[in-house]
C-alpha cells in the first residue's frame, strides 16, 4: 500500500506556530511517527508539504496511479480552494481529511471545508495523533475494499 | 478507565435505517466490537442509548464521577440540543464526538454541531469503525493527561 | 388496512387551546370521527398522542410491520425535530402530513416542515376535517399501490 | 353551489410535462373526474386554464357573484404573483389552494406561496386526487358556513 | 401637454377592493377628477388600465412621441416587473410614480419599487388625491423644463 | 389651521449642499414659498429647523395642542431615529413625510424610513416643490376629516 | 395565591454547573428562599424541575385551574421549544420569565426567547435573586388584576 | 447609597404616550414612588430625564464618583446608541437596565439592546413597577459586594 | 433543421432602447442576419417576439414537434419567470440562452437566470453577434447528436 | 494653514476610559502634542470636542471658509451618523479619518464607517500617535494640491 | 493578430477529469483545434496553462504589448481570484471569458465570476466548442474596433 | 532596526495599473523613497514583491529573527488569504497594514481585511505617502517597546 500524506501552508512551522492551538510537535517528528506506524501496517509513505496552492493541486494530480490513498491536512486551503477541490474531483483517490486542531472550536471561517464531502471521513482535534488515527482509518477502508 | 458510550435517537435502528448511509452493522454488533477493543485497552465500557433528549441530558449528568471519559454519538441531537450542550458544560467530562456518516457530505442542517467545540475532537464518516477510532483517540488523550 | 394516527405535543388540549385557531372539537371527538370513517373504509385505526419527542420517535419506530400507513400531525415537532425526521427515514412507512390550521397563514417559524418532503403529501387548514381528508388521501394511495 | 376551478400556466400540458413529477393524467381527464365528483355533490363546475397571469387575475375578478367558492392550482404563479394575490384580496371568494406535486419536496423557490395565507387550506402532493380532495374540502366548508 | 395615466392590475376594481386600504372611490370617478384637473391645466389625458404586464409594457412603449409625461400607478407590477422597468428605460418619458395607499405602511414585499429610481419622484398614501398631486407635480416639472 | 414644518439636520445648508442632488433654492426661500402658499389656504405656518435629534424630538412633543398638522422633512433622522418615531407615536399629530430628493434613487441606507408608516403619506423627489405638494396634501386631508 | 415555579433542563445541577456563570447556590437552596418569601406574601409554592421538554409541556398544561400564576426558568428550552410555547398559548396562565444569568451578555443563540412575548415580563441576570424579584413582580401583577 | 436614575427620550411624556403600551402613570409619579422606596432602603435618588443622546452620555459620564449605582431606562437609545455604550464602558458604574414594556413582545428593532451586556441584569415589562424591582435588584447587588 | 428564435419583452425596441447597452442594430436587422446565416447552414428560422410572458410560454409549448432547437433571448423574463422555466421543462427542446449585453456586468438582479441550467449553454455580451454565435453553437450540437 | 480637529463622544474621558483599549494619554495631552507638531509645520489648530451629534454636525458646517482641512475622530458617530455624513458632503473640506484603536480588531459594529469613503484616507490603531500621523498626512496632501 | 489563450488550474487533466462534466477531449487536442481555426483567421495563438494563481497573474501581466486579445478559461480561479481581477484591470487587454461546462447548471459557488464584468462577453457550456466560439467572437470584436 | 516591506500581487505594475486609483509613482520609486526615509531613521529596509500567495507566506515565515517589524501591503491577498493570516499568526512580527487607495471608498469586497486585527494599525488612502507614514508609525511603536 502506498499512502501519500499532503500537508498545506504553514505546516512547516509546526511546533513553533501557535503551540497552544497546534501543539509542540514539529512536522518532522510527525512524519517520523507516521512512517513508523505505516511500516507496522506494511504501508509506504510519500510525504509532502507546500505553502503553494498550485503545488498542492499538482501533488494531488500526481497521486493518480502513484498512491492507493491519501491523508490530507490542507490547512488554510481547506476553507476556500476550489482548485484543490477540482484536483480531488479529477483524481478521485480515496482520502481522509485531517486537522490538528478541532476546527469546530475555532473561528467561523475555519468551520467550513470545501473538500470534506469528497473525503471518506474527517478526523479533527487530536493534534499529532490525528495523523495516526487518519492513517489507521484509511488503511482500514483500503483493506476492506 | 471507565468509558461511557452515549448514543442518541434512532441509533437503536442501526443496520435497518438507511443502510446506504449508516451501514448494515447493528448497534449491538458495534457494542460488542467496542467492548472487545476496550478490554484490550483495559477499559470498561458503560453503554447507553436513548431516543429521549431528557434521558440523554441525564445520562451526561450521571457521568460525573462515574466515567473517566465518553464517546458521544448524539445523532439528531447533535445539531440543535442546547440542553445537551448545557449538560456537557456542567459535567465537563472529556469526550470525543463521533458520527457514522460523514456529516459534511450530507444536508446543510446536519453540518452544524452544537457540542463540537466542547469535544476533544471529532471523528466522522467511518461507519462502525468511527467508534473504534474514537475509543482509541479518547484513551490516548486520557492516558496522556 | 392498519392506519396509525400520530399526534404531537399539546394536541391533547384540543378544543381548549386557542379555539379561534384550532377549533372547538376535542381530540377524543376527532378520534371518534376518524374511527367511524375508517370503519366505513375497512381500515383499523391505531391512535396515539404524546407530548414527548422521544415517545413520538418511538411510535414511528414501532410502525414497522405494524401499520400500512400513517397520518401524522406532529404539531410543534413539525418545525424542528430532526429526530422525528430520522425515524421516518428509517421506517419509511407511507404517511400523510396534516395540520388543523393553515400553517402558511401563521408565524414564519410555523411555515417550515422538516418532514414534509418525506410525506406523500400535506393537508393543512381544514380543522378536524383535515384528519378525514388525510385518511381518504392515504387510503386512496395505499389502495392504488 | 357553483365552484370555479382555476388552473395556471403549463397545466394544459399535463400528462406530457415531467410525468414523473406531475403524473400521466391529462387536464381534460382531471376535469372530467372533477365534474363527475361535483355532480354527486350537487355542485356545478366552471373550468378555466390559462398561461397568462393577466387572464388569471381577470378570472379571479370574475368570480365575484358568479361562484360560491374556488379551487386554485396557480402553478408557477403560486410563488410570485402579487397581482393574483391582489385579485384574491379584492374578491374574497373562499378557495382551496391545491398542487399536484408535494411542493415541499421540490426546489426551494417552489416551497413558498404568496396566496396560501388567503386560502381556507392547502392540499398538496396527491396528483389528480388533489383536485377531488380539494373539492370535498371546499364543499364541506361551504356547507358548514 | 399630453399626459398619459397608466394603471396596473386590479385597479379596475377600485372602490370594491379592500376599501379600508384603497378607499371607496372607483377608478372611473378618479379618471373624471383627473380629466377635470387636467383641463384646468390645459393638459390632455390619455387614460389606460390593464391587468396584463405585457399590455402595460406596450402602453409604455407607445408613449414615445405620443405623450409629454406620464403618471404611473403600477400596482402589483411596482414590486417585481423588470419588463416594465426595461420599457421605461427604453422610452425615457418623464413620469411620476404614485400609489393610493402608503406603501411604507404595508407588508415588506410592497415597500420595494423596481421603477422608483427612474421616476421624477413618488407620491404615496393620499388615496384618489394622489393622482391630483402627481398630475400637479408632473405639470410643474414639465413646465419648468 | 396651524401647520408646523419641521426640518432636520443640514437643511439649513440648502442651496449650498450638493446642489445637483438638493437644488439651489435656500431653506429661507422655501420657507417664504410655503408661507405664501399657506396664506392662500388660510393656514398659519410654524417653521422649525434643527441639527439636533433631541431638539427635533422636543419639537414634535410641542406639537400637541399647538398644531393641527405637520410637514416633516427629517433628513438624516428619517432613516434611523427611533426617538423621533417614539415622539410621533406619543403625539399622534397628522403629518406628511417629504423629501427634496427621490430617496428611492439614492444609496440603499437612504431608502428606508422609520417614520413612514406613521405618516398620512410621502412625497419625495420634487425639490422645493415637495413642500408645496405636501402642504396641499395635508390641508386636503385635514379639511376632509 | 398558588404560584407554580417551573425549572427546565440542568437546573438540578445548580451550584455545580459553571458557577462563574450561574452562581454557587443550589436549586434546593433557591427553593427554600422562594418558599420563605412566598409564605411572607401568603402565597403557596408548587416547585417543579425537569430535564425533559415533554414533562415541561405537561407541567404547563397542568397549571390550568391549579395555579394562579407561574415563574418560568425554561433554561435551554427558552431558545427553541415551540412545544413549550404552544402549551403556554393553550393554558394562558400569567407568568414571569426569569433567568439566573443575563442572557443578553451571552452567546447569540441564548439571546432569543420563544416564550418572552407571552410573559408579563422578564427578569434576567440577578442569580438566585432573580427568583425573588420575579415572585414579587408576579404577585404585584396578580394582586392588581 | 447614591442611586442615579437615568431616563431617555420621550419618557417625559409618560402617561400620555401610548398608554396601552406604557401605562397611565406619569414620570413624576414614578419618581415619587422611587424616592419613597429609596428612602425606606436608605438610598438617595438622583433623577434625570433627557431627550438628547449627548446629554444622556454626559449624565453617564457624571456618574463617576457621584453615584454608587444606576437604573437606566434608555428608551429609544437602548437599541442603537453606541455613544451611550461607550460612556458606560468608560465609567463602569454598576447599573440595572429597565423597560416599562416587555421589549420582547414588541417590534423586532426594539428587541435588541446595545447596553444589555454591560448591565448587571434587565427588568422588562412590569410598567412603573419595573423601576421598583430594578431599585431593589440594584440595592441587593450593591449591598452584597 | 428548424430553429426557433424566441425574443422576450422590449426586444422589439432594439436599436432605440439604451443603445449604449444594447447596440444600434434593430431586431429586424438581426432577424435578417440570422436568416442569412441559417440559410448558409441549411436551417430554417422561425422568428418570434413578444412582450407577454404568457405568449412566451405558449411559444415554447408550441416548439414540441415543430422545431429541432431554439435560441432564446428571454430578456426581462430571464430573471424571474418560473412559468417560462416550467414550459421549457415540459417541452425539453434543446436550446441556447443568449443575451445582447454582458449580464454579468450589469445590476445584480440581472445576473441570475432561472432557465440557464436547462440550456445547452449561454452566450452573453456580444450584441447582435450573440445571435450568430448562438446559432452556430446550437447547430453544432444538433448536428453532433 | 488652518486645521480643525474634531473629536466625538466620550473622547473627553480619554485616559480614564478603557485604557487597555484607548491608552492612558488624556485628550488635553494629545491636544498639546498636536498643537506642538502643528506649530512646527506652520499650521494653526482649531480644537473641538463634543458628546452631541448635532454639535458635531454644526462644527463641520462651520468649517466652510474657516479651515483648510480637518482631522476627524468621530468615535461612536463613525459607525452610524448619516447626519455627520451629510454635513461632510455639504462642506466638502478635505479631511483625514482617524481612530485611536485599531477598529478592525474590535467588535463587528465598530468595523464599519459611514464617512470613510469621503475621507482622503484613514489612520487607525496607533493611539495618540494616530493624531500626529494624520496631521502629517493631511498637511502633505494640502501642500501638494 | 496575436491571441493569447490562458487556461487555469486542472485544465491540464482535461479528458480524464470528470468526463461527464468536461468532455473527453484533452487540452492538447483543443489547442490543436484552436490553432487550426486561428490559422484560418490569420491569427497567431499563444497557448498557456498553469495550476498556480501567481503564474496566471503574471501571464496576464505579460499580455501587455504581446497580445491583441485573450481567451480566458480561468477554471477555479474564476470564482474567487481578486489577484487575477487586478491583473486584468491593470493590463486591460480585451478578452472573452469561456467555460467548458455550463457554470449555471452547477453548484452555487461556481455560478459567480469575479472577472465577468471585465470581459467582452462570456461563452459557457459548449465543451471544446466553447474555445472556437470564443475565438470567433473575439476576432469579430477585434476586427470591428 | 531591520524593517521588511512586503508587497503583494500586481504591485509590480504600479504606475501603469489604474493610475486614477493607485497613482503614477512606480514601485521602484516608492522603494527609493522608503529606503531614503529609513536611512534617516537608522533603519534597514528589506524589500519584497511577489504575485504568488505561497511566496508571500514564505516571506512572512522568513521574517522570524530576520526583521524587527514589517510593512505589509498585501493587495488582493488582503481580502481572502487565510494562509497569509496563518503565517502572521505563526511568526508574530509586529507589522503595519497599508494600502495605497482608500479601501473604504472602493467595492465592498475590498473593504474587508483578514489580517487587520493582527496588525498594530492600518494606514489607507494616501498613495505612495502611505508607505512613509506606515514606516514612521512602525518605527515609533518599535522604539517605544
Amino acid at each position: 500500500m502506498r499512502i501519500a500524506v499532503l500537508n498545506g501552508p504553514n505546516l512547516n512551522l509546526l511546533g513553533q506556530r501557535e503551540p497552544e492551538v497546534y501543539g509542540r510537535t514539529s512536522l518532522a517528528e510527525i512524519e517520523a511517527m507516521v512512517r513508523d506506524a505505516a511500516r507496522a501496517l506494511d504501508a509506504e509513505i510519500q510525504w509532502f508539504q507546500t505553502n503553494h496552492e498550485g503545488a498542492m493541486v499538482e501533488a494531488v494530480q500526481g497521486l493518480k496511479g502513484q498512491a492507493d490513498g491519501a491523508l490530507i491536512n490542507a490547512a488554510a486551503l481547506t476553507h476556500s480552494s476550489l482548485a484543490l477541490r477540482d484536483a480531488l474531483l479529477a483524481v478521485r483517490v480515496p482520502f481522509v481529511e485531517l486537522h490538528l486542531s478541532n476546527i469546530f472550536a475555532r473561528e467561523p471561517e475555519r468551520r467550513h471545508s470545501v473538500i470534506a464531502d469528497l473525503a471518506i471521513g474527517m478526523i479533527s482535534g487530536f493534534g499529532a495523533e490525528s495523523y495516526l488515527l487518519a492513517l489507521q482509518a484509511l488503511m482500514g477502508r483500503l483493506r476492506a475494499t
